[in-house]
């Protein structure tokens, strides 16, 4: 963010905002008061109920904001999400924001707000990005939980007969933590448990947020919840959470959490925010349950996917459109010139000198990812997320490039004018679903084996040249298929940075071919995960972690949080 | 419980009670808008600027509940604290419950309440006893936190010069895990981290509950948080929070959970449930903060500490009311027919046999209790639990007992008639508040050595003959006096099952020695604690753990949950 040439920070902003009481909020969308349930003055909970009363009502149209892939120079994806849903409703339009969850652990390492920003943020952003509403810690619990009944049902007896060396349940910790990705439990002699190999990820990368967010209701919660694979016998049979029967306990764990948040903009614009899975070895958007109860209170949803248009967007349209029956209106491609410009070869420290030449060179990422939304079929539009530093030659440049090519693009100005600087924006978003045509279809079907899944995404999304299995890949595609996996979609984990795996691979790589490392069976969640070189599943702290700046005052103020 | 003759669970009469909405309850106590924040209808936190709004206000009267040692038979102290209260509101006293939140992990585990039974409960309980309003989850994380910050120290150069062998800074999970206990963590290789022992205990025994339930305000939190000692130098010299510079974040973290949350009772008695400390190798009861401000708020708070005299109410009374500046009007010593024959000798299967001859025997345990209770000073009553299940001519003997020695007694027939059924104990405990003389003093006074300390509360306390240091011990104690911190009180950690630290010496034992095997200096919260014998600070789940008939029905109800 250019906080260089404002004089306000992200805080400092929603600090000062106006904020509406959550009930006018509630109000706003014809909730009453048996809908929703207060957490604070401007926080609520949303009835799961509401699907029923609102059976009958219309769905709303649903936008999704994707990106080029993310640089170090900074996107604003969630930023420009926000301000688009503002400027719908300056426009007259009923439109509700859906957005993830933000993760607590990382906003103690790196300095970076999870709600948007500038006049494009929802609030309150403290709360939003410290524990909100407790449904992370929810999701941190169940996990562990089951971690504790597997150890528990070994050290009692192992009845089920669970290879100790083949449990595929990690524990998780809503925390950048490096030192528990590989440790060794159960120590201590034989009252302190069985010894084994383990290791924590961080909470949003476990396969319940990844369930939590794929769940219709509180019954399919339960039911995806008791299909998840925990670990293999020593005959190498899945042993599952129903087999443990704790399901019932870990849907009581979470009845809570599964009831989306209600929260406003700065401009009272309503968001839903719930749920926010890790794009890489999860789906990366927000809960199905979140969504669709936008699409039911509003006339627009606008709504994000995590990471570049190869991931989120991918996933949103491959994966969770698929499970919560959703058909995207219209696609918002966010890009910005110093973005770009690092795409075209420009080092992060020489972002604010002009120049076109690396930019025109880095367009090439952009251009991957419109194809990407054309092969899914939809409409979209650029959205060019307008920094206040950025040169008028380079902004220039980008609007040339795309009006050549009859593309549409607009600038969002939303970060330094809120949703006025969205306007634009929001008319093209209104435009190109009133007149383009829509013929939205996955990628793959549900049938295809999974090694064609994993090759269509590889050759259409990233532009590979091939997919190279590893050995241990492909017996595992043939174990898969055995016990009857293989009709799952694929969840890609790959790299964000490029769009090969190979995060060094800026700008538009080509003859490059995809190595899946290994799968992983999400069984709960309904996907194979497929690993492309070292994913991370559980972040680090950097050498001065943003928590020494943080600080709270005397009445209560947070300090130093972005 | 004597759940077999009645025909309703603790669960079911709380889910039938008619609560009253939060705001009704914080307008009985002249709460205006901004002293409370809902989360939910029927739960609310309490806003700190009320010490200042408050300042002139008298302190209500603070009647302690405490009891014998505690038994598998149960002894229903927290019934007894929210039916005494009841029964005071319906004596036309103001009176105001103030309790510890319950731990989530114990409740995976183990079949047992821990927001009273019966007709004398705080609701909602199905809140209460899950994650109420995440104070708990935000203390994991602060000492979570913390303890990534300090591996992240070592792990990016170790400026501090930390011994990985001398860390003494635990991480927490609140969740019954016992092959958490010992582990290994930074395996891997180095960019994962520094290998070294750790191990988890459970999230109530941290420090930082331990601090969050002695801090008076905002300001005083981040002063104690910033004095824990987590690990020493290659040196052997302490490492502070302050030194690694994150108290602020901390801070930041528990800001919300620090203010204190009020529900009621099921007969709209008003309740403040707040923090949660293990009663061993921390002080056992709520908050300081809870109890002054129920204080402030009504002319009477009941509150209880956890496990028998020996542990929470001495802890009560020599640690939190001298942090707390708070001087007891009375004390309620909770005692059972059925857990005095167990400490006669009785076996748990045999409880339901009238036994009179086990019952006197027990009776000594009670005695001791009463001993210790009258070495501080203070007026009491001893509140007998009725069962259903109790023979007459048992509750009989004990009233006898006790009108002998001319010791007040009364009947408390609160888990089947509520506040009704304690209006004779609320009577008593008004009459000896009136009548008695109150020479409250702590046993000790901080000028005197810890050895002389622990010796003290062992023989004055315990009924010990004598105290056996360990070479360990012995030369902590010296170490502990040139660091400065004798004039800190002492914290006891002994089993809750026998006022000796042998689990299996029931009654009252005599001519045992208290073996001190090592101290802790828990320097944040002001106190050094010392261990006897084994001290659980990470409890396991058993063979067949209450999760396994936990439930949730598909419009959000809970099962199972005790």
């Amino acid at each position: 963010m250019t906080k260089e040439v404002t004089h306000k920070s992200d805080i400092e902003i929603a600090q000062e905002a106006s904020m509406k009481r959550i009930e006018e909020i509630a109000a706003q969308l014809n909730l009453t008061e048996e809908d929703w349930e207060p957490y604070g003055r401007y926080k609520a909970k949303l009835s799961l109920d509401l699907f029923d009363k609102l059976k009958t009502a219309s769905e709303g149209k649903v936008v999704l904001v994707t990106s080029i892939n993310p640089t170090p120079a900074g996107e604003g994806k969630s930023t420009v999400t926000v301000g688009l849903g503002q400027a719908l409703n300056r426009l007259g339009e009923k439109a509700i924001i859906a957005l993830r969850e933000p993760s607590l652990g990382p906003s103690m390492g790196l300095k970076g707000g999870a709600a948007g920003g500038g006049y494009s943020q929802v609030i309150p952003m403290e709360d939003i990005n410290l524990h909100f509403t407790g449904d992370i810690h929810a999701i941190t619990t169940a996990n562990n939980a089951l971690a504790a009944f597997i150890d528990n049902h070994i050290h009692r007896g192992n009845e089920l007969k669970i290879d100790p060396r083949r449990i595929v349940w990690k524990r998780v910790i809503d925390m950048n933590d490096r030192a528990l990705r590989n440790i060794v439990i159960g120590l201590g002699g034989p009252i302190q448990g069985v010894p084994r190999e383990d290791g924590f990820d961080i909470t949003v990368a476990s396969e319940v947020m990844a369930i939590f967010c794929l769940a219709r209701d509180l019954k399919d919660l339960k039911k995806k919840l008791s299909r998840m694979v925990v670990a293999y016998t020593y005959d190498n049979q899945p042993v599952t959470v129903s087999d443990l029967k704790v399901e019932g306990a870990l849907t009581l764990l979470l009845k809570d959490a599964l009831r989306p948040n209600l929260v406003q903009t700065l401009e009272n614009t309503p968001a839903i925010i719930h749920g926010g899975p890790f794009a890489n070895i999860a789906h990366g958007c927000n809960s199905i349950i979140a969504t669709k109860l936008a699409s039911k209170l509003g006339d627009f949803v606008v709504t994000e996917a995590g990471f570049g248009a190869d991931l989120g967007a991918e996933k949103f349209l491959n994966i969770k459109s698929r499970y919560g029956e959703l058909k995207p209106s219209a696609v918002v491609i966010v890009a910005t010139a110093r973005a770009l410009k690092m795409h075209g070869g420009v080092d992060k420290t020489q972002l604010s000198v002009e120049n076109i030449a690396a930019l025109a060179k880095g367009m090439a990422n952009l251009e991957k990812h419109i194809e990407t939304i054309q092969a899914f079929g939809l409409p979209f539009v650029v959205g060019l997320n307008r920094f206040v530093s950025d040169h008028d030659e380079e902004v220039q440049h980008i609007l040339n490039w795309c009006r050549e090519r009859n593309i549409p693009v607009e600038i969002a100005d939303v970060w330094l004018k809120g949703g006025e600087g969205g306007e634009d924006l929001a008319r093209t978003v209104l435009n190109i679903i009133e007149t383009q045509s829509n013929a939205f279809e996955p990628l793959y079907t549900l049938d295809q084996p999974l090694e064609e899944k994993i090759i269509t995404i590889a050759e259409k999304v990233y532009g590979a040249a091939g997919v190279q299995f590893s050995q241990k890949a492909l017996a595992q595609l043939r174990e898969f298929e055995q016990q009857g996996w293989s009709s799952l979609p694929v969840c890609m984990a790959k790299t964000q940075y490029s769009l090969s795996d190979d995060p060094k691979k800026l700008g538009r790589p080509t003859e490059f071919v995809i190595s899946i490392r290994e799968l992983k069976a999400s069984i709960g969640a309904g996907f194979i995960v497929a690993l492309t070189g070292d994913v991370m599943t559980m972040p680090g702290l950097p050498k001065s972690p943003a928590a020494l700046n943080m600080d709270v005052t005397e009445d209560g103020k947070a300090v130093g949080l972005f």
